[in-house]
């Protein structure tokens, strides 16, 4: 996982993308069930009808996009990051992406796809896929990289799903904590897992 | 963290405590910002001007008494579970607790802690707290069987953050994913990492 700062990357190409976005701030800071439409209509600065143009399924249609969008964003990042690099700097990548955007928001912003998980209700299984399958897409760049290392399929599997779990947990420790040790530490054990699993790669 | 499914454990001493677990189950499937004190009300079945008599400050004051009771909770079990196991049996029996609770409730709830943890807003900083010291009263119970295990404090304090991080997180992506799978694997790697740092204890 990395944390995105979304604000201010680049100009938004629509008022659809800037609505996507927004709610992918949102999400970090807020989470899913705190984040209305109107939330998002004044946070984008989008004209109030479109939204519904746009996203006419409604807002769990929004935050399937907005998590696919996120999910994409750290994806790619990562994949960059990750292209040359041992398990172990694959890790530090992953655990530093995530701290820095941490840092940079001030301790407000966490996972976007994580914000909107925990809020999923029981009606909202396409949601949640989306969930689940962000949460895959970047253990699947993790898992290349240890594969890359030597690793088996199954502990290529274990340890990626390891990884993202892992971090998962650490912003929400570091956020509470408004301290980067949950990370710093996770970074450290993580490293030293990679380590001794992979043989030193 | 240990996932502890609330409903039907044993009959609820008052009509404030009936809403404080009403909360905490509530927070568990659908978070703190999904759940309103009317929801709290009809849940717990207590009687509707109660809420206010007992929880004069809100849904914050409310929030704030449910994670501390649930992390009460939790940290009860897992002391008596861990005391007398090993550094392997106690991640053993932590990532079971979360575990069985996940599969007890259909995959429906998880961590009431992470549930108000994503959802607390800029001005609730007493919320925040309760949570910080929540993930933290755990985290102690953890480093104290690595400190008897050998471990250094700071090592203790690591590997016990390392271990409610990954479990908090595993818990996301097991709910999102329907399996538990990914605490599984987390599990697996947990151990394998604690037999490894701390010497096979």
């Amino acid at each position: 996982m990395m944390v995105v700062i979304v604000k201010g990357v680049r100009v938004p190409d629509s008022s659809r993308e800037r609505m996507v976005r927004a709610a992918v701030e949102l999400f970090q800071k807020r989470g899913y069930a705190a984040t209305s439409f109107n939330d998002v209509i004044e946070h984008s600065g989008a004209p109030r009808g479109s939204i519904y143009h746009h996203f006419p399924r409604g807002k769990e249609q929004l935050a399937q996009e907005a998590v696919r969008w996120y999910a994409e964003r750290v994806a790619r990042r990562l994949e960059s990051a990750v292209a040359a690099a041992s398990a172990t700097e694959a890790v530090e990548l992953f655990v530093t992406g995530a701290r820095d955007g941490l840092v940079a928001s001030g301790f407000m912003a966490g996972c976007a796809v994580a914000g909107v998980a925990l809020d999923v209700g029981p009606g909202e299984d396409a949601l949640r896929s989306s969930v689940a399958e962000a949460f895959e897409r970047w253990r699947q760049i993790l898992a290349e990289v240890f594969r890359r290392r030597g690793a088996t399929p199954a502990q290529a599997r274990r340890l990626s799903r390891f990884v993202v779990a892992a971090v998962e947990g650490a912003l929400i420790l570091s956020r509470a904590d408004r301290t980067v040790q949950p990370l710093d530490d996770v970074g450290v054990e993580l490293r030293a897992h990679l380590r001794v699993a992979l043989g030193g790669q």
